[in-house]
């Protein structure tokens, strides 16, 4: 029988947790059990919540109330309850339970059953890298930074520059909404025009994540329209809309474009260490199943940082063994050259290396940032030291003067 | 020119909020000002974000941080910089600044330009007293129960029941999905019988709010055919798919039944003190915006509980003067007869007085529930205490008995 398992993070008195997960167990599925007779139980069994686990941790006690502990509970929901979608299954195992106190929902556990009716990324890690050819090495990302209120020349310039650096992907600004001056459409056909010119120069490709905006219903035509008119992939702040937006924007046979969810919002309930999504399951196995190629996230190292275990978590839910394709971990925020051993050691060559003002506030300009970041990647592949690659490297002597090696 | 106001709370050092706030006015909108050239100033003026105020709140410290306060800062964000929807809006005012440590979004202003983008409730208030032809009373509402796994005939013998308490609205649980023994058609279809056999009977009408479930992409025909089927209203898990979403419904000429808002999964990003977003924002305004004709939250008195100072702020945000209808506030959880005074004490008559083990936790059933609470209504309104009308009133009496009277 199909089923999913959620992990939830309790707070409570040594000992109560086997009656506080059963209660949850009934309550979000047929509701009671011991006083009903035999018959309906029988006939609700397939129905009903199973408790699986309750783990009390006497050890971490909650920071205000001494006499509570932490208490992982797992539970089973029968798939015969819910859809076969993401709403249905956030409202079953978190609907009203989120607002009963201070409850984290830590994990789901989809069964291959389940997991079969979710997409996964449609072009995955190894989709990406073919589109690229690029298949040994970490990617490179840059963004753009103060295009709001610019024209599409400003905008272009800036993207030839990061192109110049030798990155693989730029990004839009997740806050570039359709606007007059740089608009949707225009920014997909002038970019491309761009992004060919660099090729023709250098030999290097460089693909662009379009912001994706506007009104749930429109999404998907904008989407069709974005492939028709060339764009390379689509940036989408999937959780200023909600997951199942981005799964049928995946699943779309006539979308087919590489998608980059942005974390934008997704803060506001990963955030708490008491209350909400733990951030893995969020932005690393739900994005992943509904369908991301890339999934942003804080990193542990910049001013907007998530805890390194959370950090590291995220990059495995995004990348372990399942049924769906892998998606790539793009690490975020404050991130510069001299961070890029530590990030290699902590997410492999699978991710994505993702800079904005490690980029542009480089001396020599965006194009002197991405070079100091294919430098530093380039580096540490071959086994050297940072420090020792400056020698040849002036952009990244530049960049580690300026910001520091690693820690 | 149009703007949003956002008003955050943020901690931290006494006499550190002003930059902080300039750093997050800027780093939302044009991203940096001091060192543009005086030319490019003039032409991103009307992009840039603009600190409105920054109040410091000293007798308010952090629970941990005993050298930290509170301050309320405000923000307008240029309406000229986002799109007029609520994704583009929560991603500008929102977005990385909800990943950026403890800071809560505690309201938003939106000026008349920008609000008239919005629809707001189709009926409202006014709309669903017309269609009830009920002007001068709370509403009472009562929840299925137990109904997952359960066949039709169980269902609809549970909606007589409650329709014969003389309840005005009857909501299906909002964990019950399509599934093969009570599909969504059927429900409506047999649930209108039974309601139209209930009214010739007794002369009473009770509406029945059918839960919208599926795919984002075909929810407006669901909701279509729903209509078409002759479904009073739609009950709708709002914050599981976004509220774009329920926008779109409420927005579609086609559709045109009340819709009532489910807070399931709000908590992950309501419950926080430090983070994500206040519930009369989310549960209020902006579902109200968006165009719920009802927002269920919970109410103060039950064991699923909000704070009652944001309980009634809900209430506020859903019935102040707007451009936009007013919605029903519908506090819910642990409501029984015994809470009627309060309810109406808190919310006015202009409430929904919602109960699920209130009303089908009756010794009589959930028609002496429901006439319990029509008597604890009635009782109200004649300016009685609920322990005189008990004489009259065998329902209320034993309802009183078991649950006891209001606190």
């Amino acid at each position: 029988m199909s089923e999913i398992i959620a992990t939830y993070q309790l707070f409570g008195k040594p000992g109560t947790f086997e009656k506080k997960a059963e209660g949850i167990a009934l309550g979000l599925t047929i509701g009671s059990w011991t006083d009903l007779p035999l018959l309906e139980q029988e006939q609700l069994k397939k129905h009903k919540g199973r408790v699986i686990s309750v783990e009390e941790l006497f050890d971490s006690r909650h920071p205000f109330r001494q006499n509570d502990v932490l208490a992982k509970v797992k539970i089973a929901y029968p798939s015969a309850n819910f859809s076969a979608d993401i709403p249905a299954i956030l409202t079953t195992v978190f609907g009203k339970l989120s607002l009963d106190g201070e409850v984290k929902l830590l994990d789901l556990e989809f069964d291959s059953e389940l997991l079969s009716h979710f997409p996964g990324p449609r072009f995955g890690i190894e989709g990406i890298r073919n589109k690229l050819n690029v298949h040994d090495r970490p990617l490179t990302m840059s963004i753009f930074k103060g295009v709001i209120g610019r024209d599409i020349d400003y905008l272009t310039a800036q993207l030839r520059e990061q192109a110049l650096g030798g990155v693989d992907l730029v990004k839009d600004d997740e806050i570039l909404f359709e606007n007059p001056l740089t608009p949707f459409e225009q920014r997909i056909v002038r970019g491309k025009e761009v992004l060919q010119q660099v090729y023709e120069e250098t030999g290097h490709r460089t693909l662009y994540a379009v912001n994706l905006t506007g009104r749930t219903s429109e999404l998907k035509d904008k989407a069709k329209k974005a492939r028709e008119l060339g764009a390379d992939a689509l940036l989408f702040n999937v959780h200023t809309y909600g997951l199942d937006v981005l799964q049928e924007l995946a699943e779309d046979q006539d979308v087919q474009l590489p998608l980059m969810a942005h974390p934008a919002f997704s803060g506001a309930f990963t955030s708490s260490a008491f209350y909400g999504v733990a951030s893995p399951l969020a932005l690393g196995k739900l994005t992943r199943y509904a369908g991301a190629d890339f999934s942003l996230f804080p990193s542990p190292y910049g001013s907007v940082a998530l805890e390194k275990d959370a950090a590291l978590a995220i990059g495995e839910k995004l990348t372990e063994e399942a049924s769906v394709k892998r998606a790539f971990p793009v690490p975020s925020a404050g991130i510069h050259p001299g961070l890029v051993p530590l990030l290699i050691e902590d997410y492999g060559t699978d991710c994505v290396i993702n800079a904005g003002g490690g980029v542009h506030g480089h001396p020599n300009g965006a194009a002197g940032g991405g070079k100091a970041f294919r430098q530093a990647v380039d580096a540490v592949l071959s086994g050297k030291k940072l420090a020792e690659a400056t020698e040849e490297h002036p952009e990244l002597k530049i960049a580690l003067d300026l910001w520091g090696g690693s820690k």
